[in-house]
């Protein structure tokens, strides 16, 4: 288990009366239990949280007049990886595939998978199908793309990536999930912040990367290479951007960076350790996995990780 | 109510062993109730049927090897229609939406509001918010394109049909359901069957409409013009046709034109009515029916019907 | 005849050795005189000026090592104007047009034509050919977008600006183009400084503006409406951008604001009067105007404005 | 010197009074001399030729009343090659370049060069440059797009081969064109027809090639692969398929096939030699020769090809 301590600060000037649609909050999952948090809003105002259900995303959603305001969210974050050998973690046949996953082998508003169909054909469709194929389409992108900040803009999507080569972290995981989507792989979005960033990148920011479904769940991926699996935290998924923007507003608003902080505490007799990189395939969603699951999940920590306890592999990603 | 009489002939040649995800069957709600059906597939082939949650599409999936592959699909559907004066249909506010309609706002593969919000303030942002806007955007669209068999293809998007002014079905759809959108109005993608279409169309086919979330409920929309709403049977929605293709097909498939009858049955003595055109505001998706209500909804046909008794109105759509 | 001051001033950081090609310098027509003109370079450096035939654009051509790089242009300028009544100048039929001029009624780069020939029909077809057509095209282009320093970049192309209706005077001629040649009206893109802008927008600064080829010769539009078109001086012509760009730059260089000045010269006794806005066709091209009737134009200057004579015409473009 | 016999047969039923544009007939220059020619049209209509000055394209112009429409046009046309090392053919510095070159190198409607800047220095950039690292980019698209017919349409352009991997001649030659382009090497679009084709393709056609500005002239490159190079006549030339139709209609028209054969005449004893592939570098246009120095290749064609004498190479492209 790693524990998370995660804190949140976003700071707005408000010109119209504007509605908001905030996804930031962590997802409460079988894998990832928020064990504590703290929401302020300055002004008070009334608020909502809605939980969507197939994905699991936190809507917290409010209206606020013009002036300022300013969200500080605190939460501790206990997650449980699961770990697999990669060679152990098959592609799906389609015909295997929950019903809800199929929506994830379809193209996007930011991931038009049908228009590259013959590029990742002719890229690799040579290759065993697997975890290690996905993990080498992830490796393409990386190799490919170019992270510049400021290539690229809210309407930029995977084809235009394609054919720029530059881009930032939403873009690496566009382009991702279009060429996992081209081979019928289902692949998603996941947003959370970018803990173990080079500081050259700045400071502590949010991050989006991929997560492929592959055997019976989800694995983790960061195309942009820029954190360690074990220290993504799931804030939300998605088919793309176009569905867990960190922040929609309707309305007029003026923003400044936002202030985040995130860190890993280890806590070795208590079997909580530091995230690091390695070759495991790592995932932190069963899909289907039952709140029972998740006690079970929670307990076990200690014994899910020596379990798998990690035998030498060669260069992390 | 309404009472339709729906058969669906598929043959295809089948290549290579594939997979198919068929959505072709009615959907089972409150307001639509498949009172009988039935599904024979030579040759017998195992077969599975998936309701997925949100939008409660049924996913028919199966795997045939080499070889003709024949579908037959036979039901009888009982519809109810809700109905409302157009000026008692009000467009929400953001902050009113259900979380679970919000994805309904956003761009997808094939509505790209974010490129057209321009475009939609400029023709539209003026007219009193409402029914009757969105009725406004349906005629745009309806006088903008013209209908055209082989003027689009798998691929185009709203975009394209907004430069080509050409399209079939599902491009006037996309193109309604982007300037919607671009509004903050939630629309979506419903699929069915062309009752009523003029003969010189050809022979019965699938059809694309367009559902606006207004109200408490989602409302009707053709913006090809072909069909009379009351007429439309819904088979899926989606957010775009990326979402709820009749058929995706996974491996080397070759086909022939569906064979497709609709007939709707009168009975007036049993408060059947025929589908007819009119001015009215029509839902038959109300979102959050509970399976209670939809009993009372089938049991309280005659006079849903009657109360809202339909005074003479104008010009039909 | 207006005769005009102008004078640009460069300034670059070279980083690495750099080619140059500037179309800075005023074309030299018949009707379109530089009387006198200096450039100084610094450091000084070899260059080399070649006039291309067809448009007679003048590149000036430089190689420069890392430092600074200055260029300093200063100019008189006389232009002597052709006015026509709007009702007298007509559309050619295809087969009436030099073929010199047909492949400005063919699409490029950032005038896709042949994607809006639908929208272009549907908006002008049933007006009478002629230059009022042409000018509600330009009116239309005018009342559509909306100018907005920083909405578009380098690779931004008539469809876009098409879908998004915000631009600079570069995205607003590259529309009304592509208008024009969806309706077969040959039309091609101009350059120079934006005389009389407000100076709202800011200091004096490079212009774009249309010139559509109608009767015997290319007739000036501004659909930015920044500029009378009187005040426009003629730098380059092309097909759009890709062809007259004031500085094409193959290395790595840093530069700042170009600082431009234009001034037009009254001296009524000598036949020479100031920009103003008017409704007359305004033509400073008739594309196969000899060197000889040039210096006939320049002569009978007087003469060539009094024939028109300007009755009073309605609202001023 | 190899002589070409050329007929080209096109037919059309014309419904409404149309506009033609033909560029059919090959280019009269230096290299290739039209020795003979006899254009037909039924029924008689006056027509036009027109040369346009700076591509040398003739443009064959006529307007024809509603009923069918024939031309029969045949040609002797002599070619006399250029031929270069491979490794004696370098690319030009910018600085180098003639003026009237340079618009090859920006980027056109079809060939949005500004958009792959970062694939063509990803693929091409760490090649030494030359004519090899050209023939290197046309073989990478040899490779990459895969020839079907009805795979593309009139408005494809660069971008969407590129994405898709499939496409006809013109497609093949415009992704090499933006290739070139975007590493700043001047390359336009060659039209003729198909000498050599494998059968299997059908019958003899028109085709689409590339030629690249290297050292002080045109190179030829076939990036379909479809004909020997020897065996390309040039009809017209231009920045891509929008400046050189084969026809260009301005009405309602419909057409067969065009009916086309292509002979190549040996005759050794005259010095006449038949096309064959090989890897010399060949051009047939100097860009600059005058009509002096035709005469003088005519002359002394068998010295020409003596004198480069082919040593044995590599494989043939």
């Amino acid at each position: 288990m790693i524990r998370f301590d995660l804190s949140i600060d976003l700071d707005y000037t408000v010109l119209t009366p504007s509605d908001f649609v905030f996804v930031i909050q962590p997802a409460n999952t079988p894998h990832q239990r928020v064990t504590w948090e703290r929401l302020s809003i300055e002004p008070e105002l009334e608020h909502d949280e809605q939980v969507v259900s197939s994905p699991g995303n936190r809507h917290l959603r409010l209206r606020a007049d013009p002036g300022r305001l300013r969200l500080s969210y605190d939460a501790i974050v206990d997650v449980v990886h699961h770990f697999e050998l990669p060679s152990d973690v098959p592609e799906n046949p389609i015909a295997d595939l929950p019903a809800e996953v199929l929506k994830y082998v379809y193209p996007s508003r930011y991931c038009q998978s049908d228009r590259l169909v013959n590029v990742a054909m002719s890229e690799f469709a040579n290759m065993a199908p697997g975890y290690e194929r996905v993990e080498a389409i992830r490796q393409w992108v990386q190799e490919r793309v170019k992270f510049e900040v400021g290539s690229s803009h809210a309407g930029t999507s995977a084809l235009e990536t394609y054919e720029s080569c530059t881009g930032v972290c939403r873009d690496f995981a566009h382009l991702m999930i279009t060429m996992c989507r081209a081979l019928n792989i289902p692949a998603r979005l996941a947003t959370g912040v970018d803990y173990g960033a080079d500081p050259a990148l700045g400071p502590t920011d949010f991050h989006c990367y991929v997560e492929a479904y592959l055997g019976d769940r989800w694995y983790i991926f960061d195309p942009s290479g820029i954190s360690p699996r074990m220290g993504l935290l799931r804030i939300g998924t998605g088919r793309d951007a176009s569905d867990v923007a960190f922040a929609t507003i309707f309305g007029s608003v003026q923003w400044t960076m936002p202030k985040i902080k995130v860190e890993a505490q280890g806590d070795e007799l208590n079997g909580i350790v530091m995230p690091f990189k390695h070759d495991y395939a790592v995932s932190t969603d069963s899909a289907f996995a039952s709140p029972d699951e998740a006690i079970l999940l929670l307990q076990g920590q200690e014994g899910a990780i020596k379990d798998t306890s990690m035998p030498s592999m060669g260069r992390a990603a």
